[in-house]
């Protein structure tokens, strides 16, 4: 067992996980502040960097399902292989944008979590996976469907036409 | 104040810290088995995708220190710009390629922990921020710095012979 102590807060505009964008190719581009508690902010020396890894707690979620249908898929798939809230251990990652800071405060974009999140933990993000090397397994699937689907949908409505 | 509990523990050839690849260019490639614990084997159904980030815990850190010096330089950075064992809260995340995969183990390639690290987490890796947007602050001088003394010591080395 390991106990873990927020180091801040998230100060973002959703405050119930009804307003997030959902679903596939649903974008998170939301504006808001990483309030780091002052205590800490000599840690955050030369955070300055393009994008940061934000850990958080799912603090609203209530116990987990190992498997579950996510938004994205219209079957289930097991937790570890999606980001559901729903976690053994409820801990979040989002990678944001960091556009400025000003002492404890980060102001980032890209946030996905609630207003009032505890954040556990920041780390600079060095480097990334090309996207040549990238397979998502089945939500490469889903996508796809998404992307047949669509097409579909703009054949069909061009036949409407 | 959060409590976690390990889904299950790393099979790695790192037994001491010592052993690390340390400093700037350092290679993590490592193969190691991600030993989830039977009990949540089914969370992983269809985790089979390239790439997965992994949350851990430095089990064996002691302590915290906001500010320190990382191998990669020779100055002081923040614990939250830098990926100091000796955080507030000694979380680890590591992204691995996922080689294959045995019920509730995990083959993979990339660790960068020590044998026995508690696992919290796993999550797909689903998308990257791509080269051409990423800055990373302080330790872009750093590497650069080094490229230019390992400019200089070939000159030098040439000079010699």
């Amino acid at each position: 067992m390991f106990t873990m102590k927020p180091i801040g807060f998230v100060s973002s505009p959703y405050k119930e996980t009804l307003e997030f964008p959902k679903g596939p190719g649903a974008k998170h581009d939301a504006l808001g502040v990483l309030e780091i508690k002052p205590e800490f902010e000599v840690g955050l020396t030369d955070i300055e960097g393009s994008h940061l890894f934000i850990i958080w707690v799912f603090d609203r979620a209530n116990g987990f399902d190992l498997i579950g249908i996510p938004p994205t898929d219209n079957r289930e798939h097991g937790a570890f292989a999606t980001l559901s809230p729903r976690r053994t251990n409820p801990i979040g990652l989002t990678v944001v944008q960091l556009l400025s800071r000003e002492a404890p405060l980060l102001h980032v974009q890209g946030l996905d979590s609630l207003d009032g999140t505890p954040i556990l933990d920041i780390k600079p993000y060095l480097s990334g996976v090309p996207t040549d090397q990238l397979r998502c397994g089945w939500m490469h699937a889903a996508r796809n469907e998404l992307h047949r689907d669509q097409k579909t949908y703009s054949q069909n409505r061009r036949a409407l036409i």
